[in-house]
């Protein structure tokens, strides 16, 4: 329990959470997650657009990690290789200290359709950050879609097994394995 | 121009695309829509929900006729011939006749964020749908998911050159390249 801890914005998120998970995205008010804890709504305001923005507030970093790497990926490397590069590169998002949380977010997210739409709007546009930057490194249409896309279907995939309360394995295992499987499935 | 057709629904169809692309989705109201095509409100409430479901209309029977396949493919195929079988299927909602109207509801739904959003819905409602159909089939997690995202990866790239205007490929010509090449790209 971080919450009464020094960190505002770690505190806020915890409380977030909390009442999400208590009484529902829809029913909790910021002024709630600030009073739980023991901050001012103007506080949450400077660290957050809203109340859904708790949950959504890693996206961006997590689009510059995986693109990041797609794009500095050796210029020989096939484009399944360079997806393969960005998706391992996620991993630094996902670390043991973050998994609780995305667990938690995860079971919020599943019980709100607003929030699972924004959730397929943020894979969505990771997506196509992808495939532009395969085109930039001069893959064409639609290699470079299709490529994103399977990509996308490896992440999504091995993000469920990262979060799934049995899972024992680290994040590049899981894309590792997803992504082999993948290829025996579609070249059986 | 099918407007003062026999048809209600086609006129109603024709005259929100038309609206739609004229005034902008979000500028369009029901009322128009009744008016342009020469029929009540409460006519269009007949056919449509709302002005949404204009362009939404034909989602269920693509799934119908995308999943129906899948389930129905011989029980020795591969999951991923299975869900070829399914996107060959969504070709009888995809042949011709049904391409102009396509690529005008493609060119209204690049348009709008709300519409956008609305279409990955579909897309994600029918990978679910598929991944169901595959575990019914005896498929397994996560080889269920990866195929059904892998098959909606394929739709995607499938019909974005189905809609192109350069395009003359048929549906199948589409989906069948598409596939191959997502075959060499995952195991190059």
């Amino acid at each position: 329990m971080t919450r009464w801890g020094p960190d505002p914005r770690g505190r806020l998120m915890e409380s977030a959470l909390e009442l999400y998970a208590k009484h529902g995205y829809d029913q909790t008010t910021v002024a709630e997650i600030a009073l739980r804890a023991g901050l001012t709504e103007r506080t949450f305001f400077r660290h957050f657009a809203d109340k859904k923005e708790v949950l959504f507030a890693g996206s961006d970093d997590l689009r510059d990690l995986l693109v990041g790497a797609v794009a500095g990926a050796p210029p020989s490397a096939p484009p399944i290789e360079a997806v393969a590069a960005g998706l391992l590169a996620a991993g630094a998002a996902f670390n043991e200290d973050r998994r609780s949380f995305s667990m938690r977010r995860q079971s919020i997210i599943a019980a709100n359709a607003e929030l699972r739409e924004r959730e397929l709007i943020k894979l969505a546009t990771l997506a196509s950050a992808i495939a532009d930057t395969l085109r930039q490194r001069g893959v064409s249409e639609p290699a470079a879609s299709l490529t994103a896309e399977a990509g996308i279907a490896v992440f999504r995939v091995a993000f469920h097994r990262w979060v799934d309360a049995s899972n024992e394995l680290g994040w590049s295992e899981l894309v590792r394995s997803s992504l082999a499987e993948l290829k025996a499935l579609v070249s059986p």
